[in-house]
């Protein structure tokens, strides 16, 4: 009753807790038997740690996921509980791919991808796919949009299959790279993300990604922060669902009136929140 | 992976955040068009409140609810929501029924109940339906009791439609009249029920269930208070589930190891919850 008209397709609900599982188990899947029993490694500070542990263990490989020490300590336990062995670096980007090049090189492992790799989009695509098949009526779809490699994926995928569904993507105020690009026709770099929605921290679209959002993505929205606050206190007191606030850009843009909710799908992609957060959304 | 072999039947995910929307909806379903038109009294401190105002406003029917005066202002108000039209009474349940039934004569409107009817028992078996249905390789099923309404209707669809699963009925230690009573064969009344499960505490079990009961239940298990906030913080941070004590106490039989998680479905039978408990679980 609360948001008629709307629906959610809730991958808070996804195993590891977000939509990550699906690009990392794209990618274990195509490795060759030979890859395989070297393992895998990748980095990541959020939600794909945990996808590309639990993906490695569903074929028996092991995952080595490197880590900035800095990292939040819950997703680096709950990385550990799906068997990833977490390997820690200095707290910078570079020093993060520099730790993953030297375990490639030295271990032989197969690197896996969070983002901008075609494998990762042929995995996000599956969401897409999805909301066509358990929503027949859909007409509109809402998408968190970070680098893009859900968004592309999700598109492309509805847009095969039923092409008069509206797409959109949405980003927070204080992280709009592949906003900016998307309205300006070129890739923007933006210098720093600051908003509460840790998994959009991307500060440009990827290369693989921006030329499937100009071509199959139909408008672009930017949330503000106070309402992604109100998104997760809403999910969570209304809807009975513990949602993050990254995940919950696209329910703002209708409690902002950006949207006409009607047969509009939310894709809530992951819940993965610290009890901090969710102790200041219920007290609030 | 944290509770490997454990399927949720999330009844917390159902309108009006539990499955009394089920047993509102068989109830008012079955009214004359004559009976229809003067609307429906009932009485409620709970989710069954809820559960009645929508059912109402599904059918455009009128709708009073008896709330006690001392009710959770959050019930009254999502009551409301709804559209059910709020009567406060004295703090008993002699009161609660006094003003019901005053209601009903001078109004002529017919009652609706929360249990212990035929009715209710009909629907809340369409839940054990939908466990057959959603998981054909189910073997066991954990269903919450409070005066049996729930149980006996799950257990009755289970056993007609495949009677080799088995049912158990779950209470918590603080209000046991229903486990008590299963335990020696007859009807065992409480003094007063004691527990944070404020879903779980009708003093003796119905008279329409109790013989159900004593049939179709395979296995009677009270669970422990701290397992209850246990469960809540397991399926919040872990699930991504906003569940209420009442409902987790199938969880918690699982968590202390009176059952082996083995196509085991536990059935959450709602999640409204106030902000304060999501606070104090979140922060322990």
């Amino acid at each position: 009753m609360v948001h008629s008209g709307v629906y959610f397709k809730a991958e808070n609900l996804q195993r590891t807790g977000s939509f990550k599982v699906r690009p990392a188990l794209t990618q274990v899947f195509q490795l060759s038997e030979r890859a395989r029993t070297k393992g895998i490694v990748t980095s990541s500070s959020g939600n794909f740690a945990q996808g590309a542990a639990f993906a490695a263990k569903c074929f028996g490989l092991s995952a080595k996921i490197v880590m900035m020490k800095s990292s939040n300590p819950l997703k680096v336990e709950r990385t550990k509980r799906l068997g990833g062995e977490v390997v820690f670096c200095a707290d910078d980007f570079e020093a993060r791919q520099q730790t993953v090049d030297e375990i490639r090189e030295q271990e032989g492992r197969a690197e896996i991808h969070p983002f901008d790799r075609i494998l990762v989009i042929v995995g996000n695509a599956s969401i897409g796919a999805e909301i066509i098949e358990q929503f027949p009526d859909v007409e509109h779809v809402l998408v968190p949009v970070s680098g893009g490699g859900l968004i592309s994926g999700v598109a492309c995928a509805i847009k095969l299959l039923k092409p008069s569904v509206r797409v959109y993507g949405v980003q927070p105020q204080g992280s709009n790279a592949t906003f900016l690009s998307y309205r300006e026709q070129r890739p923007v770099k933006i210098d720093r993300a600051v908003t509460i929605a840790d998994g959009l921290m991307v500060t440009k679209p990827g290369k693989l990604t921006f030329p499937l959002i100009q071509k199959y993505v139909d408008e672009f929205f930017l949330v503000q922060e106070e309402t992604l606050l109100e998104g997760v206190r809403s999910l969570l007191l209304e809807e009975k669902l513990v949602v993050e606030p990254s995940a919950v850009v696209t329910l703002a843009a209708i409690l902002e009136g950006q949207v006409t909710p009607e047969n509009t799908v939310c894709l809530l992609s992951g819940g993965n929140v610290s009890p901090e957060l969710l102790i200041q959304v219920a007290g609030s």
